[in-house]
């Protein structure tokens, strides 16, 4: 049994609260930016230790969160976002412990120059400050969120869902005795303490300058109130309207197995394909083959005239389903003139995450990765490889379709910063 | 005499003209995101040509602007703010020369590597979008900011202050000119073509998502607004208040070279030095004569009790002196207890801008560089370096003191974001 809801609700004042948590938010990443990468490392080791010795408490939090979330009617779905068990626990612990094994990116110095009168300037990467994360039901984005902030020298202030509050508490309890182990500030991770979503009205407004960029974590209805509210940065996409385009000088079989994965593989992710466009010119050879093998595997296809032609399966596509992320086994089909159409289908419909072209013509591979306006763009490879992991960032806290600062998957090296360091013997300006 | 000043107002409807204003900067956007750098440096060189032609044109503006900023009873400062002459008029055009000479930042990849599964991974830098510019009387900046959102590829929607509208206005026909005689679309560079203050709260509103950043030019109060109202990022620093601390181990010959230069080169530049702070250590042997040669040299000093004690001539500090950006040849000067006091008293009076430390220590120099989280950190260097041109970048936009995307001089790079390339052969996701 958990200890029962400690809550700053009913006290009136979330407000206050709230500024408080952005204050010590503040002071924990001025120590933080300076600490050492052993002692962040430390930490991080202490978190998923403790996390492994806590699995008792976590799932017996977890448990009463399901049972509460259940009792409410709550969808399978969200049931399945929400369960831990001993192996999601150990993933956790585990994930921790690769965010750990990523080199730190506070330090590096990425630029430096002499100047003609002998000056040096270095630019070095120093932490972003404070990161707001504003989830949903997974309880593990507390520690995955909570691991990435601390090895990028920054501190955070999650946010999660009312659901997994008892789960995300849980969690917490265990990053922060990793933190006060090692002798970093407890405040390096805070989770606000209320469900009440007036919190979220604050951490959107900022905590007086106090949070620097916030990421949401979660489904569309989160990201777009989000983007639309907040007064700080945002780091998130909204959607993942990914395209496929095979070009005239496509090899069948490599457009077959990079579309069945880009779709199949999983339906629910954002690098999943969306919409396939064809050349006009293979639709005779290369059409009819790719719509039987995915209609075979259980996808619907939802197409134009010249899709629905080849097979009596396919559906036909309404105007809206052209941008629409299905997150499931759906794919909407179009034939179009070349790869200057589907460029200019994606510019229209897209949704600047990640795209594709299957082609042996360099020349029109080249053109795409030029004119797609895109984070991600690829080359004969599934769109499914938009994720941090599969760039080798180790760990990832969301993908951006912003342009600002960070742009795709959104790593350590994205939640830092940089200044300038100039080095001297005397200079004075002329 | 220049044409009567076309304008939107009294059309009722500034919104709606701001929005197309927005659309066609989009547009421009996406076709000069693709214009190769010839292209560019093309349009530049027309720019720099046309602006020489049209000398006479852009003069007579001028004095049309000069004379009712005059009837108004304007300033004197701001009449020099706002005054052009042939050698201005020819300087406008240098510059366009110089951003013309700089390397395009486009299409640089950063960074690249490959993949265990054989797929390469490329940043490559791509243009921002469209770069909205909020500026006051200098007619030139006209020039200077549409040469260079050019030269990295962004459209410029440019603001400037109602006292040099028409002035702005000739100068940007010669923008104009140089972009049309290049191919590239008119719209690269617009001006907005109003005096109403409702025209700048709709960039600060971003335009429908068509404006991607905002770089406020001017005073404090312009700043401040944008900051305040900008619902899209703004590139910007509201203030520059820039310390110098003399270390125990600082030499006093360089101590007042710099500190002399640091000041008094030009006191109204963000990058000039407000306050002095002096380690206790070496206040009896360097104080006086830091402080002695400030004073001869005509720099009013407001210094704390053991500052006054030095020299007859040193006004008392009032609290509100720290952290003060006086502009002018006024010095704030305090004792302090050694680096740690310096670096917290920069935490808490500074405005993240620029900082240096005298020192011939190098651990305190090394610690002063980590500690003070400002854009620029110097050791042994005047802070009037605190410019793109002294780092090498051929032209700045402006110097931000916010951490997201751009920090210190915003030059050409600053005004790209990135994109990734990936190249495969068939690789899908396991």
């Amino acid at each position: 049994m958990t200890a029962p809801l400690k809550s700053i609700e009913g006290t009136g004042d979330i407000a206050a609260a709230m500024a408080d948590i952005g204050r010590q938010a503040r002071a924990a990443a001025r120590a933080l930016a300076l600490s050492p990468a052993a002692q962040k490392d430390r930490a991080l080791d202490l978190m998923a230790a403790a996390v492994r010795a806590q699995k008792s408490a976590i799932l017996a939090a977890n448990a009463e969160d399901l049972a509460e979330t259940r009792a409410a009617g709550a969808s399978s779905a969200l049931i399945d976002r929400l369960a831990l068990n001993e192996d999601r626990v150990e993933a956790i612990a585990a994930g921790i412990e690769t965010v750990r094994g990523l080199p730190d990116p506070v330090g590096k110095i990425t630029e430096s120059w002499t100047r003609p009168n002998g000056m040096t300037i270095e630019r070095v990467r120093v932490p972003l400050g404070v990161i707001g994360i504003i989830y949903e039901s997974r309880p593990n984005v507390t520690a995955d969120a909570g691991a990435l902030c601390l090895k990028s020298g920054n501190a955070a202030i999650l946010r999660g869902g009312s659901d997994s509050t008892r789960s995300s508490r849980a969690i917490h309890a265990a990053l922060t005795e990793g933190l006060r182990e090692a002798g970093l500030p407890e405040a390096t991770i805070q989770l606000v303490p209320t469900r009440d979503r007036a919190a979220v009205g604050q951490m959107l407004g900022g905590l007086d300058g106090n949070i620097d960029v916030i990421v949401p974590r979660g489904g569309k209805s989160l990201v777009a109130r989000v983007q639309a509210e907040a007064r700080v940065p945002v780091f998130a996409h909204l959607e993942g309207v990914v395209h496929i385009f095979i070009d005239k000088a496509a090899a069948l079989d490599m457009a077959k197995t990079i579309v069945l994965n880009a779709k199949m593989r999983r339906t629910g992710v954002c690098g999943a394909v969306e919409t396939l466009l064809v050349d006009r010119a293979v639709a005779p050879t290369h059409l009819k083959p790719l719509i039987a093998m995915l209609l075979d595997a259980g996808c619907e296809i939802r197409g134009d005239k010249t899709a629905q032609a080849v097979d009596g399966r396919v559906k036909p596509a309404a105007e809206s389903d052209w941008g629409t992320e299905f997150l499931d086994a759906i794919l909407a089909v179009k034939v179009v003139d070349g790869v200057d159409a589907a460029i200019a289908h994606i510019a229209r419909y897209g949704s600047n995450h990640t795209d594709a072209i299957i082609t042996d013509d360099a020349a029109a591979a080249e053109k795409f990765l030029a004119e797609v306006d895109s984070a991600i763009v690829l080359h004969n490879a599934s769109t499914q490889f938009a994720d941090g992991g599969e760039f080798g960032f180790g760990a990832e806290i969301g993908i951006a379709t912003g342009r600002l600062h960070a742009r795709g998957p959104v790593g350590a090296e994205q939640l830092t910063t940089f200044k300038y360091r100039i080095r001297g013997n005397g200079q004075i300006r002329p």
